[in-house]
């Protein structure tokens, strides 16, 4: 906490005041990154295979490969430098059966490109060095000289905080203390709604694409069959309401599927856009307890200016150390809440639109099967 | 059999050939009964309760009033009578316990309703004397009187068939039995086929009335509880979306009770139906079985006669009876078929109309919650 270093200018992470409090510095231009093309690559003369995927990014234009694994030593080299300041949130699953099969590519994809699209989105890990490297690296020689130089940057941990430059003067520990309190509390409950969400989506899918699809199945069979044996009776003039009822069958059917597939098309996002968040909320404990610890050296320190095991500069640097964190914080929650609220329109949006225009698809079937139904 | 009795002319069952082959005649008038007002009486000094309901019949305009135990007396009159002949469909099941409950009250009443209306629509039974006097007396003692000559009608059983006369000339043996083997085929067919759907109905009846209403009403939840977490993230300028979130979760709770309350629209009727008809398919065993009965026993009578058992007659005889019970088969059978074709396609549109409102409906409460959420 009372570490002093020196962060070169360019490695400055600036706090401003913004309309909403405390915030990053946005740069003047945004970019991302399109994971695309998923390739199977062998290395030590074909016994080991592995999945390689091409990294396109938007400013730069420039284009490189990346294993699952580069992901992994990306976050965790994030993790280590931000994870006390800002929620970097994992990697979809590392999975060793199956991993090579198509479903669980695509899935695993959309995933890393989910998780590389927040990266690109926010201001300060966009801009790191680690980050920028990752992604616009010329040759094999300069990913592996910026590998090792990321590996030996000091600014991780507790450190990052040294390089967080607010502009504007120190708050005091009681709002410190209440904003610590009030984004535990907040992260905590959106972490329950969050993953209550999750369960009800969960079950929804399994009904959506299990036992109710089978069950208009079984009454389009139904109806056929029926309508089959009325074909049999001998009595003339019912043509009309038989073939009337098989189309019924049919539409049955037809929903059937339509149930079984609308997950994909509403519900998925959903589920993605809450599982990402569930990725950012399990961050927050860390850091809410790096804030928690720096707030409680703060509290001890009058002791140990009076047993003279620090100086009262010592002290003043904590505070001001504690009060930096503080604004970190605040910045990254309005960047956190701006996203969120951004996230949360838009695929509420997307899956209320997709569940109209399925119940108004499953009205014109229906429609369309009606109007075969002869008038008597 | 064999046996002759002399049956009065405003007694007899005239089987005419209309353009579906053999037809019972049809009065030129029709009438229904109206089943209502259930009420609680009490006898033996309030010792013991039951429930009469009002019968209003609309050609003659007369009032009696019925307990279940008179109809169930109707219901086993009308099988003697012309069980052998026609389905006549059981009852609503007596049931003991609860049976003072409205909801119980009100199903009955409705199940004896239809029952009522198909009996008042046969052309047959509707114009029995039994039936007639059911419905018309005009006091206690002519309600007395006419039970005591129904319970000594002899024109019961087999002896329906001596009352039916067609107007054309008889069938030859290979001709009655092709047709009843058809109609066995086809009854047992159609059986079959209105269990199966009655089955997949009850099935999906408990998935809607059930799990599936509770699924939505977990999701109108989480919804409202994740807009509640967001209301209090301090962040400003979201209370557009949370109210939007929270009406899209109270939309969910409206949905579930909707999905929930629909089968009594549309799923409760195509039920009815076909319980009724399932209802209809038990009785033609019987009836079937006394045709091949006396089919076996024309085929048995060549011996018979040779035996001396019966004379050349007696034989004829047989083979007339024979012809006029297929006779009375196909006037029923195509009784049957003219108002099954009916019935299943007025219920099956019934069914698609409300299905189709009541998706129309979902999709417009989600079009109503959607236009809630802000256009970022």
């Amino acid at each position: 906490l009372m570490a002093k270093q020196l962060v070169k200018s360019k490695d400055k992470i600036p706090v401003i005041i913004g309309d909403y409090g405390p915030m990053w510095v946005y740069p003047t231009s945004t970019f991302d990154c399109i994971v695309a093309d998923p390739k199977k690559g062998t290395k030590m003369y074909g016994l080991k295979s592995y999945i390689e995927y091409q990294l396109s990014t938007t400013n730069t234009n420039r284009t490189v490969n990346h294993r699952y694994k580069h992901f992994d030593w990306l976050y965790e080299r994030l993790l280590v430098k931000f994870g006390l300041a800002i929620p970097i949130p994992s990697l979809p699953d590392k999975q060793v059966t199956g991993r090579f099969e198509e479903e669980f590519i695509k899935m695993r994809m959309e995933r890393l490109q989910a998780w590389m699209s927040r990266m690109c989105r926010h201001p300060v890990v966009s801009e790191s060095d680690v980050f920028q490297q990752f992604l616009n690296f010329r040759d094999e020689k300069e990913w592996k000289t910026g590998k090792r130089k990321a590996e030996k940057d000091e600014t991780v941990g507790c450190m990052i905080f040294a390089a967080v430059e607010p502009e504007a003067p120190d708050f005091d520990m009681t709002e410190v203390e209440q904003k610590c309190e009030a984004v535990g509390k907040f992260t905590r409950a959106m972490d329950d709604g969050v993953k209550d969400l999750l369960n009800v989506g969960q079950e929804h899918w399994k009904r959506c694409t299990g036992p109710l699809p089978k069950e208009y199945q079984k009454i389009g069979k139904a109806l056929q069959n029926l309508s089959q044996v009325f074909g049999t009776s001998g009595y003339q003039g019912e043509t009309d309401l038989n073939s009337a009822i098989t189309e019924a069958g049919k539409t049955y059917e037809v929903i059937a599927t339509m149930v079984e597939e609308q997950p994909r098309k509403d519900l998925h996002f959903l589920m993605e856009t809450n599982h990402e968040y569930k990725g950012f909320l399990s961050c927050f404990p860390d850091i809410i307890s790096a804030q928690k610890g720096a707030i409680e050296k703060v509290k001890e320190s009058d002791k140990l200016v009076a047993t003279s095991k620090i100086t009262q500069q010592d002290k003043t640097n904590m505070i001001k150390r504690v009060s930096t964190m503080s604004y970190a914080l605040q910045a990254e929650m309005n960047h956190f809440h701006s996203n969120r609220i951004y996230d949360y329109n838009s695929v509420l949006r997307l899956y209320l639109e997709q569940q109209i225009q399925f119940y108004e698809a499953i009205a014109e079937k229906l429609k369309q099967a009606l109007s075969r139904f002869p008038v008597m």
